[in-house]
């Protein structure tokens, strides 16, 4: 990932430039300044005083496996705490191929125009298995990635969903700490992550394109129901036509769903990234739905609610990480497991013989 | 609920027979047989030989808190299990009102006509807070209750939805045992227990009647897109045309998602459970289901699935039961909640709170 992310520093992990081509001098200052580790009062100093660095290098350790940079990083999560929240969560997703990347360019240099500061987090969990990465293709948002008030920061790799998305979710935190006032949060439009990024932002903005064939294939476990938005992108040039009747069809479908508990119904709107033509009617519609749950109370109430959700998934996360962790369970489990698919062993029966040798020791 | 089961033995809890006015004799033999605890190899041997009596007692042993009954149970379950399998198990979804009591007895019925042996079993975890039961009018299943070929075994009471699960999961298993070759899983579609009941069938049936307005309102969770089929119940008199007409909107909105696993694609039809028209439509559908699954193999690999599926369920609940119940957790829960809530701790370091305190002790 680090790779293709050389051209700016606000793309770099620990915030530190990376020039093309490395003098000796400029890599042995980098070795310097990662030895020098700041404290976390320092971090606090930092992030508050909207210092990127800083705000980079706490990211890191949110990142870390490390159990000293864990503690750290709840350090600072805590003392950000307070300084956090100002700011609206929009969740971005869609299948690959609809333009993400280049929507997010257009959608966030608009943003950062009109004045607002924007970080851009993804959460990617197929990245811990390729190693690829959806913002991998930088030339799409170049312009953002020059951008002074974006900040663009790629998902940890190496983690399991849940681990990824704990990671996301505090980062917000320290961004928003940061002055970011506009957090969006990508996700690629192909499995459960959908469901993580619904649970950590107030907006989710499904992205689609029109469709050779039938324009509603490929709806996933309620993916569709959990939008406040579908814009269909690349409408543009012979595109135009095929998109607008994309957005009856939508529209249509949208109809099935029940009524949601925020008051909001969800709108269909056609833009194109490379034209610009309608994004900012994208932003428009946002700022309508904040305005209506800000006036509702809504808004308030799912940001407590998901906190609470969040800090009961940490809980689930990490009860079943000491269990499977565990040496006896390592052990034990294919065993049982198998005896379970060969139905030999009830499942509640294998279920139980691991929770006695898990409690025991 | 067991006051209204007085009309067969079939549905009373152990198996024994509770005529409408008691004989003091009546009576003191129930007492003497409740004290007479048979042995678990008694109880296997009984639920072989298609005894009803010793496969009633064997449930509610399942569906005991008492430890020394659990293990009694587990004994007998691993006892069957060579002898579960051995079947289809159907689910059976649909909001009140949409007579799917009428409908398990129109469709029960015809079942043991031709010769299968039928339990029907509830997963209703709306009855552990209002103690009803959706099989509590037992005048609508008359004709079933009667029958020796079908057993009904409403759920256990006074339980959270995983722990009423975990026993209809088990209660399959003793139910195959005894002979019963076709399960259906009622359940009422207003929740999460729709997930539950899928996780534990082979193939799933959505109830629904013809409305007033739209017809696809209170599609839920993914409730339509788990359907195997969809039925449109009381097509019969003044309804057959709303009827028809409804089956028209499902099949279009079927088409909206996408294709099965299972190579199966869903069906709708209409039926009446008065008339019995379109009744043995549903078994033949279901009938060849079974036949493409069963070739493809999708069949066998889904039950392990499930199996295992079943088996980290288990654990994760027995996870949770274990850290919630905690007195220091008990202690703890709230305060770390109204923090959270009001941002003055972030909710994994709320957590990390609550987990070291558990993990200390």
């Amino acid at each position: 990932m680090q790779n293709n992310n050389k051209k700016s520093a606000l793309t770099e992990k620990d915030g530190i430039p990376q020039p093309e081509s490395f003098s000796k001098s400029a890599l042995e200052k980098i070795v310097e300044s990662r030895k020098a580790q700041p404290s976390s009062e320092d971090l606090v100093k930092g992030i508050l005083a909207k210092n990127i660095t800083a705000l980079s290098r706490a990211i890191t350790l949110v990142e870390s496996t490390n159990p000293e940079h864990l503690s750290k990083a709840n350090e600072i999560i805590n003392a950000c705490l307070p300084h956090a929240n100002q700011s609206i969560r929009i969740g971005i997703t869609g299948v690959p191929g609809v333009g993400k990347s280049t929507f997010i360019e257009a959608f966030g240099t608009t943003l950062t125009s009109l004045g607002k500061k924007v970080a851009v987090l993804t959460i990617d969990p197929s990245s811990t298995i390729s190693h690829g990465s959806i913002l991998g293709d930088k030339t799409r948002m170049e312009e953002l990635v020059k951008d002074t008030n974006a900040y663009i920061r790629p998902s940890a790799s190496g983690e399991t969903l849940g681990g990824v998305a704990r990671k996301t979710r505090e980062t917000i935190i320290l961004c928003e700490a940061a002055g970011f006032d506009t957090i969006i949060i990508e996700t690629v439009g192909v499995g459960q992550s959908e469901t993580a990024v619904h649970s950590m932002v107030d907006f989710f903005l499904l992205l689609k394109i029109s469709g050779a064939g039938d324009e509603l294939q490929g709806i996933k476990r309620g993916i569709m129901e959990m939008a406040d938005a579908i814009v269909i992108n690349k409408a543009d040039g012979d595109n135009i036509a095929k998109a607008k009747l994309a957005k009856t069809e939508f529209n249509r479908a949208l109809h099935l769903f029940p009524a949601k508990k925020s008051g909001w119904t969800p709108t269909v709107a056609t833009c194109s990234s490379i034209t610009k033509e309608g994004i900012i009617g994208v932003w428009q519609t946002i700022s309508s739905y904040f305005e209506l749950v800000q006036a509702n109370n809504y808004f308030q109430e799912k940001r407590k609610e998901q906190n609470q959700y969040w800090m009961m998934e940490t809980i689930n996360e990490q009860l079943k990480n000491s269990f499977y962790n565990h040496p006896e369970i390592i052990k034990l489990l294919e065993e049982n497991k198998k005896a379970v698919a060969n139905d030999e062993l009830s499942p509640f029966a294998a279920a139980m013989n691991l929770l006695n040798a898990y409690f025991k020791s």
